[in-house]
């Protein structure tokens, strides 16, 4: 029997692993720059234009596809713990979410932990939202998103624009999120055998450096604590073979709980943020884009593909 | 402002309820009769082949939309607490489902309690599983399907078929099912005071005459206890404002746990079933419907509308 695309990702994962274990640990430094190097290598969506924003306040780039609707936006924030990932690393799927949904998409970096733990990153969230108004769109014609931290800091910059009595976004859109990051819950524990990819210890890990100090359980820092009243729809898509698949069965439950539109998709089989691999896995990565494309589509209307 | 489409059904519901307590209490046939009065008199989907199914074993019908794929099947059960409803009752929501889906449904009566208590349904839809075969069905190809009591009874049907070691459907649409018969859980209170329709003493009584000294907790009564693992692939919709939303978002937990594809939709403000009143909802209600009837063509791959 032929290994599955999946399967043959998590053998070449775990052996990635154990090899990098026998090696000297990383410096913060040198993770990054692996991380960027390896995913900014990538190639992004066909017929898209990239330009760099720096304003001294913002950083990212403004990904238009051909065809998109230049009216409508995806607000997009990349994973990576708190503490690494940027928009270089995450070009490659941005464009492709960007390009699904026929919008125009903000790939933004934000400040990483240690050297700017809590509230810095989710600070340069707020910055940039209101960056994209002051492009001219409307709030309700953008979505926000992101993947694990970025899904993180998603969902705390909406309960923050609330808390600062400003307009919210049309909807959310979050990948794997980390919205617990006390790391607590029974799925944790049931999915750690499966997941080849995300331990508990590397969590705490980023858990601590990115708290330093602030308790774990603030809204903000874990947003599965927020009050959910009044939130825009929500898209939720997570694997199960990752140990946050109880961050996002756990949101949908108290989302439902306080009158939300939700939508939860649970693949089975997939690893943590699977669709950031979408070179490595051609089948299941890029149709779970692509069904993240769609309802970004329906949501704001646009012509995705 | 006017009054929306859910609000204004919820009033109704809520005044034909405080009327119909001030009258005797109707007898069980007396709701039967009145619940398939009222349904049945809502037209089904046009251009729909209708022929009663009946041979001693399995009563129903077969709905067969113009254009259907004749090699692709819904079996559906309907709700009304294991108590009340039929085939009648839900000729209009069913042929909406297939219509939608592009295929073929088996719209399906089973035996009622108390006359008949807990296993006799389920053995009722092991028949209709066996007779939907019979008609030359691959597993694979059928979606079975239910709402409330009938997605109790379509979730602990393929619990029992994998207990028989038969082959499994190729779906599962559970629609506002009901899954704990111990109405256990946080969201029955945090949700009784917005569901104007379903209430913890209402479906105590049903529970008490469905099991009839059957132990509530048994799988197969409750299949939120079932082992899920293998499960197919499964679609729950449900509305925020029901009781029996914990028991949709609970078995969207268990089953991710237990490594299977998800779409759980949660739709706000909608009570319980809110497609089995699509006449009145004709926004919500029929846009269910069609969400269901994509998932379920998307599926078996059928062209739905």
């Amino acid at each position: 029997m032929t290994e599955s695309e999946i399967a043959s990702f998590k053998r070449r994962w775990s052996e990635r692993t154990a090899a990098l274990a026998r090696g000297p640990a990383p410096t913060i430094d040198q993770q990054r720059a692996a991380f960027d190097a390896e995913h900014g290598a990538v190639p992004p969506a066909d017929n898209c234009t990239i330009e760099p924003i720096n304003n001294g306040t913002v950083r990212g780039e403004r990904i238009v596809p051909t065809g998109a609707d230049t009216s409508k936006a995806l607000l997009y924030h990349h994973g990576g713990g708190h503490a690494f990932g940027s928009s270089l690393s995450h070009r490659h799927l941005v464009s492709r979410l960007a390009s699904a949904a026929g919008v125009v998409a903000y790939n933004m970096d934000y400040s990483l932990a240690p050297e700017n733990p809590f509230p810095a990153g989710l600070n340069d969230a707020v910055n940039a939202w209101q960056y994209v108004l002051g492009e001219g769109f409307e709030p309700d014609d953008i979505v926000v998103g992101g993947e694990s931290a970025g899904g993180n800091l998603t969902l705390a910059l909406v309960l923050k624009l609330r808390e600062l009595g400003c307009a919210l976004p049309g909807a959310i859109y979050l990948l794997s999120p980390w919205l617990d990051l006390t790391q607590s819950g029974e799925a944790f524990d049931i999915c750690a055998p499966r997941d080849p990819m995300v331990s508990h210890e590397a969590l705490q890990a980023m858990a601590d450096i990115y708290c330093a100090g602030h308790a774990p359980e603030d809204p903000l820092i874990s947003p599965l604590n927020g009050d959910l009243v009044g939130l825009p729809q929500l898209l939720i898509q997570v694997g199960t073979d990752e140990v946050l698949l109880g961050d996002a069965t756990r949101l949908a439950h108290r989302a439902a709980l306080a009158g939300c539109d939700i939508t939860l998709r649970v693949w089975p089989e997939m690893i943590h943020a699977w669709p950031l691999f979408q070179n490595e896995l051609p089948t299941k990565g890029k149709a779970a884009i692509a069904e993240a494309g769609q309802w970004i589509a329906k949501r704001l209307g646009t012509s995705g593909k």
